[in-house]
């Protein structure tokens, strides 16, 4: 079995910074992208990081992204903004949402930003962990790129993965941080497994007769399962609607039928919409008070009795929090198959492989 | 087999309202408290209405709820509040904090209101509609009054079934509301199969060895299964655990290990602490042109083809709106187990038997 290639956060985002810029970015935005495309390998959300960057240059080359966009507010309240991304790349919108966000909540208290004519963004939890610095909780919603998932009992895929991510801040522990997809496994994973020639466990996707599909590379003949799975899917499909909603339907973006597949369409303009909340811990209490409630709670969870076989209690965020740490100091994997694609990609661009 | 008695919507709030009354809670507040209590059972929301009547009264009488309290804001921003609900019934506590989310969320386009030192407040839907006539999206949060879910691995029960609800307006459609604990099965459903004699499906709780537990007798011998079940609970748990912190933790209200089993205690103040947001929809557009989105999802999913053997597909709260009409036509239907318990109360009271 051939091993996998190791790269440095430095050098990934690098090679990612160069390949946006060739394909037209301004320097500027191209590192924005390449940071947060980095920050995601480097957390372990391998399904959103570097191995979208071969797709999103295809998308630039064919027009599907607008690589010189105004990003412009175009409806805004005390504690809210709508703005709009003229289909630049979905990264730059939202870090600005949370931006202003961020702004909003220093004196509301709590501010709510939807974007719409934005595009994928890569994993929710780095914007909703952006307002962390800040002494805010961040919230963050989104319409994913390509409907996976029918409504409960259906066949038509009208719903994608929306997926939630909440980030809130601890004191001496690291932040909690929750990102998940509605559905059991979020469609990146599936990608991934792919990638990697390894089949999916049952529980992720059913076929249009509802059995079982385990074959990773014949995930679009299937649909994805609602959280919940067989027993309790209406649940997911229910918050995979909401969340759909909150981060398209409200800001104006696209939802329901409306949503573009990008996997096999690479022109159109996705009109993605995905919704950022910042909530200012200090407007409804003291907030070193609040974070040693946090803390006592995560070592009251982490220090719980477990169930026969269970080796340690996971906090939400914690395995991103210590891939973090490995990947920093061994370097970030990059599958074989990804390697070549990132590397033809490099030929085609006239820069130097990964 | 004993067929189950029914009573009208109205003749269910006059009774519960008397019943309060009697117990000492200022006739406006009892009106409060039975209507909201009153619509719980019409909506099919059956373990959170009139059920709970005996409960609340013996904590009444032991001294457990502030039968007077003096509901007030203790913090305040431009968007949010924290409400002190002074131990009052929770009902009280969070149609407060619900009008003052709506008010500051004409100007700010959102608010976020939390409250300390409420209780237990029945269906998170009711809360969560309530922003709806106004144009306005509502989300709900609660920490649940009974600890039974324990972190994913776990056995120590540091977990409620932490509630989130959402609803959404439509224009012609009925609104869609989600209203979901995050466990698989919410405990008021437990609560609800041992009053009327029936087991529990496989999967709602498992005992400490990780067996299915099936006879909601012995619940409290075992714990909730998190959404997502046996395979992907850590969702469940994780979504659990930021519902708590949000609707708990922010507002310095009971999470965690602090939460009191309201079921085994009748007198310690609870501090239950729950979050509303609304999210006023003129901030990000045109009302109308949302609701009309909101008509197009309902009847693209009302109209997805169906997986063999579905006859129909709901969207969230649609059982719910036909519950309503059913039970106001023909009157709400109560367990004789919990009419005996009803008309006990009556008695003690020396009121009316339902």
């Amino acid at each position: 079995m051939q091993p996998e290639s190791t790269v440095s956060y430095t050098r990934l985002k690098a090679f990612i910074a160069e390949a946006l810029t060739r394909l037209g970015l301004p320097d500027t935005d191209a590192t924005i992208v390449a940071g947060l495309m980095a920050d995601a390998d480097l957390q372990g959300s391998d399904g959103h990081g570097v191995t979208r960057l071969p797709h999103y240059a295809r998308r630039i080359k064919a027009g599907g992204f607008n690589v010189r966009p105004d990003i412009r507010v175009v409806r805004e309240q005390a504690g809210t903004a709508l703005l709009n991304g003229d289909n630049g790349m979905g990264h730059l919108v939202m870090k600005r949402a949370t931006e202003i966000a961020i702004e909003k909540a220093r004196t509301t208290g709590i501010a709510w930003v939807n974007s719409q004519f934005s595009n994928h963004a890569g994993p929710a939890s780095l914007y909703a962990s952006m307002p962390l610095p800040h002494d805010m909780i961040g919230l963050y919603f989104a319409v994913g790129n390509a409907n996976h998932l029918p409504p409960w009992g259906g066949l038509d895929m009208l719903l994608s993965t929306n997926p939630i991510a909440a980030a809130i801040p601890a004191g001496d522990e690291n932040p909690i941080v929750l990102d998940m997809a509605t559905t059991v496994a979020a469609y990146g994973k599936v990608k991934t497994k792919a990638l990697r020639g390894e089949s999916m466990p049952e529980g992720w996707m059913i076929d249009r007769q509802g059995k079982p599909l385990t074959d990773p590379t014949r995930a679009d003949e299937g649909m994805l399962l609602p959280l919940g799975g067989m027993e309790a899917g209406y649940k997911g499909y229910g918050l995979a609607m909401i969340i759909g909603l909150l981060a398209g339907t409200l800001g104006g973006a696209a939802m329901g039928k409306d949503v573009i597949d990008f996997n096999h369409d690479d022109d159109s303009v996705t009109n993605t919409g995905q919704a950022i909340a910042a909530i200012n811990i200090a407007a409804f209490g003291d907030v070193a008070a609040f974070k040693a409630s946090v803390d006592t709670l995560i070592r009251d969870i982490r220090g719980s009795s477990r169930m026969p076989g269970v080796e340690r209690i996971l906090v939400p965020g914690e395995r991103s929090h210590e891939m973090r740490e490995v990947r920093t100091r061994d370097g970030i994997p990059i599958a074989p198959a990804l390697l070549r694609g990132l590397n033809t990609l490099a030929d085609e661009l006239g820069m130097a492989e990964l």
